[in-house]
């Protein structure tokens, strides 16, 4: 059991070590980079998908897709019109970590990007333990899965710094209780910053796409300021 | 790295023995076990509900409820009728394992059990490489989650014997094709059963009710005759 734990921690350290890398590189560029996680189905690769379209004339979006198998959601991405998108596929493994990313990234020429999005595999539990040189990791939930998440989940919402709440066209359609899941989320995490939306309606994006606006603006201006 | 290979097979090869161990326990009472993976949200326990509700009067069902965090789960099962319920708290890990369900199984009296349910924690990826026990894996699908899990999860299709599409009811608000996740499905494991649902509406639930009473009569069958 000891020698489990032991090389446990040495694999999260070697990990911890190459997201350090990959958050220096970014930082150098004045990049923001989110870590998009969630269940399998919740609206990533469509959140990603929009915001490619209503933002690619204005900055530039880098993004690393990872699956346990096809690269679907890299060429979504490349048809929405990403120009510096990346596959991985983990071929198994249930998260993506510090490695993965560091190896595609130098393909990247990332003196062209305002933003660095990395999709995580489809998974509300073990993604939560991997940093991989975000500035922060945003949680989605779609209504249909129900408003308990964030108290079954809690590792994965204590250290996301951002909850999207996806899919709120179908929300007459769920059990699924709006003030109980921002409840429920802020009993475990009271720093989250909450967005509701609608991939496929629309709604509620405007908001996001002005948040990732002020974040691009931020960046540059924290880094020119230091 | 061939360190971490032999422990996990080390780890592997005592969960197949426990796995092999409760397997013989639930023979011996001719009880048939599903293990029930998913997405979270996906609607495991909302299935199980229903399936309490509508077969408790003509059969005893033991289940045992995992998840990371809280018995909100197990306590949804007590109340929907079940009188041989238990909680499994992972604590959090991403899976449940046999080691896991060994423990609890001496608190239920399988003597009196005719269907035994495993519910595991909602995770596409991890629990598809642990044995319970069971005689089959069920992975349910809901329609909001997308027709491209099978190809993108191909592990839990391919080590399950049934899948189950919930949330049918929702069709005409979601992208998703029936055809679409049948064939990819099928792709990925030709020996695949399938039964579309509602758990909402109960569209559908009659033919899996009276398949699971098929299973258990079967299970007498199979081994008076043996």
């Amino acid at each position: 059991m000891s020698k489990k734990i032991s090389i446990e921690k040495k694999v999260l350290s070697e990990n911890d070590k190459l997201a350090m890398e990959i958050r220096e590189k970014l930082t150098k560029y004045r990049i923001p980079a989110l870590n998009f996680v969630s269940s399998p189905g919740s609206g990533k690769t469509s959140l990603l998908e929009k915001t490619l379209q209503a933002l690619s004339e204005e900055m530039t979006i880098g993004m690393v897709a990872g699956d346990v198998q096809t690269e679907n959601d890299a060429n979504r991405l490349v048809n929405a019109g990403g120009q510096y998108i990346k596959p991985i596929v983990t071929g198994g493994s249930c998260h993506l970590d510090a490695r993965m990313v560091s190896k595609v990234l130098p393909e990247i020429d990332l003196s062209k990007l305002d933003l660095f999005i990395i999709e995580n595999v489809g998974n509300l539990v073990c993604p939560s333990g991997y940093d991989l040189g975000e500035d922060m990791k945003v949680v989605l939930v779609s209504v249909t899965e129900g408003d308990d998440k964030p108290l079954k989940y809690p590792g994965m919402f204590r250290r996301s710094s951002v909850m999207v709440i996806n899919k709120i066209d179908m929300l007459q359609l769920c059990d699924f209780d709006m003030e109980m899941v921002r409840r429920n989320a802020l009993q475990i995490n009271g720093e989250l910053k909450i967005f509701e939306m609608s991939c496929r309606t629309g709604e509620g994006l405007d908001i996001w796409f002005n948040w990732l606006k002020s974040l691009v603006t931020a960046k540059k201006g924290q880094l020119l300021n230091a």
